[in-house]
């Protein structure tokens, strides 16, 4: 059992890679809310395979098929279950990979504990092709979160050693969508043309390269969270690692605040328009687990695509002996890049399933409203 | 709800600083387990405060004293419940601090959660003496998980700008004890004594510290874990930050990994003495949230610990003005030291969890074995 | 949040009744399992409308579509996502019940929660459709349980004042399969026929009646299950109440038992055959949470379908004011008949649930067994 | 893992019945709540034993010992942890029991489960003692829904063929004080006299007997709860089976509605003082899992206590061979007696547990109400 998130709001992943389809339930989103298929459409776009010079050819619509939980336009408090047809499926690009695993691949992993019944095609149920329902689910939770003034937005913050400008200490919702209608989801522009390089350089060589996101959430009043297992960034990580290729998270100056005197980490409060805030936001809007009312910040490491052209050192399971495999398929050179709608869709889940749970009427049925 | 962990064992965090005690519940050990109490109290040491140079002088004997579920000895199957009075309470040293919130602290984020009944004394729930019985559970997971040959040791890897050697690709347990009996736990003494310097150098200040704990569980077969949601990743990262001044925790190569070619942090797998190995760890042993049979390997980043003697900045929150605070009582200069057992703990307890969810003999009532 | 069962094995139900389609995701099978679709179609028909001559006459096919999950007729270890179209749709039958609430239904409670947008047609995601997808899943896990030696049966042992016979202190599997072959799953044929005229009597006044299902799980071992919160009972009970119109439970003598003696009551051990067992089990098999070895026995009371042709007096949301309806749409005259395969649905479900959990080599992926 | 329950609200019991202490954590109750301890100790005499003529002689004060999350007499938002010393402890009593297991106990099953270290020393982690901690949980629940306006009462509805009345369709507050102050928990007292002599009876006879036990919950407004698996039903069933020696539980009509046709059973709603009503309570207040704002009705099976005077037959676990015990130890005759603070408990510990699940604001910090 592996496929599941969340307390108050649960999603349940499933499909894989080559399967029939791919899809998410959700069950516990407030009933009554509208729901604005066009804006899902264009959130999932943001992660759909094909959009640009540095993502994998791989054609699929993505558009999501509704089974259940919306009626006239609007959730009516049963679950929501989701679907996405896997139409452009090439399973014989990837047979053998139960007996000679690609290497930083899952294939290995998965054939010991699932035996060799294991779907390895395309990664099957570890794919990043997953990370589309999982958008569905965020794209769903985005929109109920903005509609009570709460937003979520990501840029890619490195490719390799190309660095993004990090988030001002309060990003707007107006620089949200100014990344996401960049072709590459920057701040920086010229940034964001060295990391195409970058990409292109390493796509060129039968190379992938690894990247950072980093992800703001807006609007979230302080005393959200819980202490000790069950707090904001217990459950972020608990939620980003479900995204294939996360080998890191770090909160505010996360690994940085490592390397710096107390005197210096501490986040001054200052009164700022009659409120509580801080001068720096070096604990990334988290203390003790709990919002502070400043923006909640987090950047997730991404390792480079596992799939690259090159040959590489595997073994084979059969034989026991040393072998070499050439991975096929198409992949993209930087998962990093279409990670970064994932990455919003998993703060919306966790902020909204947090928020479901926090009892300050924020969030209820919207018709209450 | 915020201070359980678990899913096959449940551990159940209980106390506030300078409360009667904290203590821990610890539901679903396995039955007929021998407990080594001089051995747990041996490991309890390796937190308990007041122990080396760099670390704070109260003095807590932190003996555990259990109330149920051991026998003669050995675990019953029943809870586990194991309680540490808090003897050298000064609570008069925290009034005020629910009004004038300490900076990096969870003062502020309490008293708007909680309200004004908030405990905020010592940090109240959310101090860093909570890790005690964090290390009881862990102790005790430590014990069975050593009789399966799974064995689990951490070191401080850096403190500030001061590095300690990385663990080597395969780490024994020989070192960890080689670690566990130095002043400093480290695995270089040279690293050691430029750490110590930096702590008591911040300390002489009247500032503090920040720093990183790298930690390795061996003798973990391939194929434990899960995909997505559930994975060793997730898991673990979901109860690290259980530990207060936690802020980043990263696998393997982790964030060093995003800087990476997809041909660099590949692990190419290998035919080692017979079995699959891989010939670097970049994956920390985890491909696709399951072990892939080499060391379990991550790091966890430490704030500066956020009490400091210096004069800082904060809010008086009854006349909502700025005004500034000088924080007295005693503190670690450093808390990543004392960390370093309280992450053994947790991976102690997240492993422990999950192998007694994966049906594969390894755990099973003691008797049987 | 709600309609989600499970610990090791989750089961997430979705769809409305008179929607797109129902459905189930199931997650945590073990892998390598092979799926007899055909045996579950049998076991699906079993629940099937339009059947016999006492069920409704809406149709049904309820063939279950595989999303994900299965490949080459094994389980490869992802979660199976199944679905069933909803074809022989109705909607209009339905109109209005959302301000006029039939009695017994939950029209009204759905409405007060949800608000106006609740979707009550046809009883929404309340209807009894919805133990289609417990029966997939239900079916699934009795074909693994099957495997290692446990089966599970079920039969009408009531309907109104007309009992069928207990089951024998030894239920065997060819009980369940003759039960399973009757036009109504009984073990005393005239019984059957006595039901069947109840039932049709109650339909003829348009009218509806209630009945009660007893099940029996044979094959489990003794040592199975824990005490207090996660007990056998606990975990069965809180599943069934999952199925529509279950109003009690009850275990061995259940509520008989309440008006026993000690002496009486108590199970006295014996050796039977060289092996621990009772001479009566009015215990149900279950002594403190867990099982004894014996077969495991319980029975669940349903009340009379809702939905009845009479003239029925109900409230008029909008108005305020007392009103009275007449339910029309397509209804069983007794829901304990097709609720048969639904108890042992969930009996199943709950087992492997448990067995999943327990460590004694017992369920592990089929290909090592 | 076993002795947890809750979602919002978690409550984990621990402490075997002849070892040092029993007690509870208590995880998630809302912050600023005041705490009458007198209140609570006056609730938890309700099941001391000892207290009138026809239960256990074991004495026990349980006065319970706050370890942590009261501060100033209010609950300060961490979790609360409270003991109960054992005093009174003669484990002596009870040697020999895991080789010739007490009939009708977890005697043998414990031993099964957990190998020879089980503690079934007075039932150990089993024994009704072990409601003690329920009710605490239960009676600080009690106080803070009260607070809100929801009552809980209870009442013996039989000991073996001796009925009490049942409650009316609209029990009261008054009520159930009046039941609390009498000798026996009945409404009527001539029916608490013959249950009185059937107890003593049964006692005089060395033997025990069974009874019910019926609550009700009022003051719970419609829409509370959820379909399917996390009804109202499911959980409180899922909770009451975690009290010892419960083999059933029904809720409205019950079983009883098995027997009915649906135009007796349905509820008719009726405006009753401008609000919807029903005008009978068959449903037990619960529709689809959810209140209907009448009140909620249940009824709880306990079988006879299993430990009786009389010579039983039973099994000597080692040479497997048939023989007889006589139990000694001290025993109520009559479990249910005492059972009924704890049912209000564990009423009371679910039902606030869902309330602080819902988005209504009943349930926030005390201080902002």
């Amino acid at each position: 059992m592996s496929s599941e998130y969340g307390k108050m709001l649960k999603i349940s992943v499933f499909g894989q890679s080559h399967g029939k389809a791919v899809g998410v339930n959700i069950d516990g989103l407030p009933a009554g809310e509208e729901i604005d298929e066009e804006k899902l459409c264009a959130f999932m776009q943001r992660r759909a395979p094909g959009k640009n010079a540095v993502s994998t050819e791989r054609k699929e619509e993505d558009a999501p098929i509704f089974l259940s939980g919306i009626v006239n336009g609007r959730t009516c408090g049963s679950p929501i279950c989701a679907i996405i047809e896997n139409k452009d499926v090439r399973p014989a690009d990837y047979e053998g990979f139960a007996v000679t695993p690609r290497p930083g691949h899952a294939d290995y992993t998965a054939v010991v504990k699932y035996g060799k019944g294991a779907d390895v095609r395309g990664g099957g149920h570890f794919s990043g092709r997953l990370t589309a329902p999982i958008c569905i689910a965020g794209g769903l939770a985005k929109q109920i979160l903005e509609r009570r003034g709460i937003y979520i937005g990501a840029h890619l913050a490195s490719v390799g050693n190309e660095k993004d400008d990090a988030f001002p200490i309060y990003p707007t919702k107006e620089l949200f969508e100014e990344i996401e209608n960049k072709p590459l989801p920057v701040i920086n522009g010229e940034s964001g043309e060295r990391m195409t390089e970058a990409i292109k350089s390493a796509a060129a060589q039968l190379d992938s390269v690894g990247g950072t996101v980093e992800c703001a959430v807006i609007g979230v009043k302080a005393g959200v969270g819980s202490p000790m297992f069950d707090g904001l960034e217990n459950r972020i990580a608990a939620a980003v690692f479900g995204i294939p290729a996360v080998k890191g998270i770090e909160f505010g100056a996360g690994f940085e605040s490592s390397k710096m005197f107390g005197s210096e980490n501490n986040d001054a409060f200052e009164i700022k328009d009659g409120k509580v805030a801080t001068k720096t936001n070096n604990c990334g809007g988290i203390l003790g687990g709990i919002s502070n009312g400043m923006p909640i910040v987090f950047r997730v490491a991404f390792k480079p695509t596992p799939s690259i052209g090159k040959e590489q050192k595997t073994v084979d399971l059969e034989t026991v002996t040393d072998t070499v495999i050439t991975v096929k398929g198409r992949h993209d050179p930087c998962v990093a890049v279409r990670a970064v709608p994932a990455v919003e869709a998993i703060a919306a889940i966790v902020m909204l399933d947090i928020l479901l749970e926090e009892n300050d009427g924020i969030i209820r049925n919207q018709e209450e409203n």
